[in-house]
């Protein structure tokens, strides 16, 4: 294992240290328990908190700011966040209008934010993302898993909150873009968890794991290496199918880089993934390429597309001014 | 090699499709020469056009736009451009008040655009840039070779092009910024070029190459993996050592990813590079963290840092709309 660390133990300190100082105009970092907030507290608007393991930064903290998240809650590499962060956190952001936690569908983080919102002295409400269609159940998972459309949810729930909109209207437009948000990815190499200090599965450097899990989770299956075109095509076919699409229908298309695959591929992915799309009659309005929800040191990269409509396009165009997402502001 | 490609011989046409895709609201695409402008021709103002090899990505298609690159000519991987790109960017951009080329220190890249500077039927300039501090004279280069530090050129010299200025002050201060400006860096695996299938140097798991280029290049030397704060102090003391900074001197830190190192350990690297700074006596006032200038797949990272003054930093903050940098609009 190579790796720019000093002690595996201080990496998540080091690091979310490292993001606090780099981006201190936008967050602030409480160091214990973990959690980051927005330099300047927002007012009379609902809480938007997030949070799940580290290692797919941007995710979340590269989303706190302006038209997104209020606060994030880091745990340790691929380790939920425990509820005394969450609830730290709720306590420094709450501003009123109740908190609304956005948690990625794995077991660890629904136990430990349901508890956390058991706790909670404030109105609160969850949106459980679970856009990945890969598998139905997995490893660390009941139901699919919540993948790169987290940050849509995000950034559309995160801009309908700074109008003043009430806890249940976010809660509702959360649940809505997360049942028009599907995703799924590809895996050709593993990623190393920094205290495994070993790949966690051996891949050859023939094959590639189709609908891998942003831990390294197995997919649909295991596979001989493709051509772009080929594995674009798998990934569009088994989103497609569950959105359903209606002909013309508007779409944002995300090109989500797992860390270690070069943006000259994903924007080859795009290219390819484009042309699937539009073949099937939909419109691609937004785009977004990039690494957004990344899986360590993993190569590989995730497709995700979200039906639009007018409120969603209305919403994701809305100025945000976070780390890793930034426009308009 | 595994990669996400289709024919190693259209990958570079794939993927400039998809990222004009991607970004249509920004800039066009030229197919024959390749050559990108942006989508609303500049007026009144110093045409800016960068070029130069393929595998640098986001460098320099990602810097068109607003306040940033009027043009930028990618060629082959790691291959400069020919000089009839850069003329026919220059004939689609060039607005009356001249045309400023920024150029990487690469041979091949000075030759070819020397000799579209002579055939240019325009006033013309250009800013060589030579940031890195590794070596005098490298493979592909007599001189210093030209880093991430041109990003930071790009960016301040366009933002001044938009206020008006004229051929002779862009040139000035693109020399200004490149001249206050070094970098190093590091890599803990190689890159492979996809034309020849296999990684461009050999290196051991317990190995790093200290002072790499971003093509491969030897550094300084070859040594063992040693831990992060270890490798930053040899970077910065380097780095340093060129700039002679004053005490209190303000300066922007730039950690940038060559591709496959993640976010975690870049933000990692930022966390030690800026208390070495600040315990020389620096001010770090603004601060960039990410992959801003790749070597195709490759592990590893370089440090730059530029010292501020009131001019470079006004045009670092002011406005920019690309791909890959953006603030305030």
């Amino acid at each position: 294992m190579k790796k720019f660390i000093n002690n595996v133990d201080d990496i998540l300190t080091e690091s979310l240290s490292g993001f606090a100082a780099a981006h201190s105009d936008i967050v602030s970092l409480n160091l214990e328990p973990h959690f980051f907030t927005r330099r300047e507290k927002a007012e009379n608007k609902v809480a938007i908190i997030s949070g799940g393991g580290s290692g797919h930064e941007p995710l979340h903290s590269g989303y706190i700011g302006y038209g997104m998240l209020d606060a994030a809650c880091p745990g340790h590499v691929f380790t939920s966040p425990s509820p005394d962060q969450m609830l730290a956190a709720a306590e420094a952001v709450h501003a009123g209008k109740g908190v609304l936690f956005i948690v990625k569908n794995y077991a660890g983080d629904v136990m430990n934010f349901e508890m956390a919102a058991e706790m909670l002295p404030f109105e609160n409400a969850t949106v459980l993302t679970s856009d990945d269609v890969a598998v139905e159940n997995s490893t660390y998972t009941t139901g699919r898993r919540g993948v790169a459309g987290t940050v849509i949810v995000e950034k559309v729930v995160g801009s309908l909150a700074e109008t003043g909109a009430d806890l249940a209207a976010c809660k509702a437009l959360g649940d809505k873009v997360n049942s028009r948000t599907a995703s799924m990815g590809v895996a050709l190499t593993s990623c190393t968890v920094p205290a495994a200090g070993r790949p966690t599965f051996d891949i050859d450097e023939t094959e590639l794991e189709m609908g891998v899990g942003i831990h390294g989770e197995p997919g649909r299956r295991r596979e001989k290496m493709r051509n772009a075109d080929a594995i674009v095509a798998d990934l569009v076919a088994a989103i497609l199918e569950d959105l359903k699409p209606t002909q013309g229908s508007e779409v944002l298309l995300l090109i989500n880089g797992f860390a270690a695959t070069p943006l000259m591929e994903l924007y080859l992915l795009y290219n390819s993934a484009a042309k699937l799309l539009q073949a099937h009659g939909l419109v691609i309005s937004r785009s977004l390429v990039g690494n957004y929800t990344t899986a360590l040191d993993m190569a590989g990269a995730s497709i995700t597309v979200t039906l639009l409509d007018d409120e969603i396009r209305q919403h994701w165009d809305s100025p945000v001014h976070t780390a890793a997402l930034r426009w308009q502001c």
